[in-house]
């Protein structure tokens, strides 16, 4: 059967229209009966969730990512209610002035109406951009992973039954199918869906770039460094290293290169030495690679290439680069970096100083693993993704950068005469 | 003689790093000596602008657009220091926090670094284009009209000048070759420039919108509807609508349509009265039509078609239609909007109320002109554009619209253990 995208738009900016008058104790409640009626599906969910995990190979390392349990279904309900007790950025006047002639200018914080998602394998996605969504006023179009199709579809009628115990409107959610088509006929939805927001790979992100003509925000790559200064002190660095390169190595945030500035090069078999206990990949410039031969397990390491530099590993592999001073490494992060995370380790406050007036990226850290880039250690209660441009939202993104706003003036017959 | 784009966009990148390090002061006598340096060059200017009119069919309505006087440069120089004069949105620091384990979150307003424009015929736009974007920190890189190319050149070549005075990389302000490829490289430059704001019509947008792969603020196309209310003052109404229509039929803000209550049908001829004196013609619905008949000069009544709603007349040009209830009204705007400035003439507050909620534009008006959707008359000192989008900013764009911000985290070797 033929899909007919644009009522399906249509409908979802009617309901969009409608959630952004809503009361926010009403969406929050629905965001609440939502995780309700996840745990009272339980069972139907995990049943589509094994036929999507038996047409899969179970060799593949997306299987993990696709896989429910009922402690994972429990914890997704957990995390919705969780959303759902978050102040509501809904209706906040940001600012308001007064026109000499006498009116009113108010700026009030209204939601973007709709948002569409275009996500990967992981089911539990789908529940939480519901709650993001709803929290926040926005109707919400999703398209999922086609793996996790049948997964999606059982998780999106619990939440449609929720929509309709809340008398909302259900196209404030819409699955859209889960082939290809669905992702060109959501980019191109111009006039109904106010913003995409792809959540994936490099390669999702680059096919968006191409095809949208809606409004995106891009999320995800991260190509992140840590530079340990002339200044740096080494026990700090050992530990901030090994945490941001061995935490998660699979997550965006996770350290791939290494700068260190060639006087210390002394140290960094003691920098390097916890990374060794977790097997990592070294692929060092000739310095380095001097500096590390004989202190560091010769299997774990190589030359560097070029293409060691630039790349995100998203697995126990890390670069190292050696440089003649601090301008040298920013040069460096400059020509290498997404404008994720970038650190520097180092007691010179005025290095320090430097680095972060320098370094072009959402968050720039000192003597802090980068590892802490994530709405919830933010203090943000909830994360929609990580901004990687600089439009609307840069880094971690909470509840406000789903929202918009209006300005509405008021007055009693002004004009203007200039 | 080929351009290399790459070289050029890489440049405008590191000469806009360099600008984000400069003290807001030194970028504002960069601007003020700018305006020094285009009233020093104007007999260049002036020959330059002459042969561009030469070029060009006297009978085009381009022309004025594109005709430059020794009072139009002395205007511009004017508004440039005025801009300098503005308070410097570089550096603020728009929120801070301590994380439990000690570590301080800072976000920190940043300029965006590369700024990419693209603009039709007027010259006037290339000079306060550099003032923005270098009062803000940005590097700019620009494409003109190519019925501008002399003058945009002569007016580049004294910016220039004061660049070189004020000893900034001239990278800072990058004016791109005339041709159309040039529009196609800005939006493709995809690490090089952070934005791209195209300053024009409606096919502009479009072509932007179908081939940028650098992010967009959509400014412009305004289809602007004014709503008499079952319960809007007669007197309100005529000075509202007539300033709305007539002030100035050619910017973005003028009205389009005028939206009328059937039982208010029989006060439309007083409305409309002022109208007739400007030659507006008007495209009315079949009610609209009937009470207006022998009260408006015949010459300038039509019968409304569905094309006539929608349209951005840019011109002496209204359509009318009646409705039955402030939903149809607003139901009305739903479908024809461009979301960019809505009014309501009414005595009733639940109205107002109910217009300002459900109308989905960036600025919504209760008894006040549209045309006052403008950075000057909001208070912005200057004005970069009116975007049409909800990402990043909605409305007039003033200085801080051109900034992002990062985040930055300090710490003593903090490590993320959950």
């Amino acid at each position: 059967m033929e899909t007919n995208y644009r009522s399906l738009f249509e409908a979802a900016r009617k309901a969009g229209a409608a959630l952004g008058n809503l009361p926010a104790e009403r969406l929050s409640d629905a965001v609440r009966s939502a995780a309700d009626m996840l745990r009272s599906h339980m069972p139907e969910i995990l049943a589509a969730n094994a036929e999507d995990l038996a047409a899969m190979d179970p060799a593949s390392p997306l299987c993990d990512r696709l896989r429910l349990t009922p402690e994972r279904l429990e914890a997704i309900a957990a995390d919705m209610e969780a959303v759902a007790a978050l102040p509501s950025p809904q209706g906040e006047t940001l600012d308001a002035w007064t026109h000499p002639n006498g009116m009113t200018i108010r700026k009030v914080r209204v939601p973007f109406g709709v948002v569409g998602m275009i996500c990967e394998a992981r089911p539990n996605v789908t529940a939480d951009i519901f709650s993001l969504c709803m929290k926040t006023g926005n109707a919400c179009v999703l398209k999922g992973g086609s793996d996790a199709r049948r997964s999606n579809e059982a998780i999106a009628r619990a939440l449609h039954e929720a929509l309709r115990r809340a008398e909302i409107d259900r196209a404030a959610f819409t699955l859209l199918p889960s082939d290809h088509a669905a992702v060109g006929e959501l980019l191109n939805a111009v006039g109904y869906v106010d913003v995409v927001i792809p959540r994936g790979g490099a390669g999702l992100i680059r096919f968006v770039r191409e095809h949208a003509r809606v409004p995106v925000i891009e999320t995800g790559a991260g190509i992140v460094h840590t530079y340990f200064d002339a200044a740096g002190d080494v026990e700090k660095g050992r530990r901030v290293i090994c945490n941001a390169k061995t935490r998660r190595v699979s997550v965006c945030n996770a350290l791939d290169c290494l700068v260190i500035h060639r006087d210390r090069l002394g140290d960094l078999p003691a920098l390097c030495a916890p990374l060794a206990e977790h097997h990592v990949t070294l692929y060092a410039d000739r310095e380095a690679l001097a500096a590390l031969t004989d202190h560091y397990p010769a299997e774990l390491l190589r030359p560097a290439t070029d293409d060691d530099y630039g790349t995100e590993f998203l697995d126990y592999k890390m670069a190292i680069r050696s440089v003649s001073s601090l301008d040298e490494a920013l040069a460096h992060i400059a020509r290498y970096s997404s404008r994720h995370s970038e650190a520097i380790i180092t007691e010179d406050p005025l290095a320090a100083e430097r680095f972060t007036r320098r370094v072009d990226a959402a968050c720039v850290y000192v003597n802090v693993s980068t590892a802490f880039t994530d709405g919830g250690q933010f203090g943000f209660g909830a994360e929609v993704g990580i901004s990687t441009q600089k439009l609307h939202a840069r880094g971690p993104m909470g509840l406000p950068e789903l929202t918009t706003y209006k300005y509405i003036v008021t007055g009693d017959g002004q004009i203007r005469t200039s």
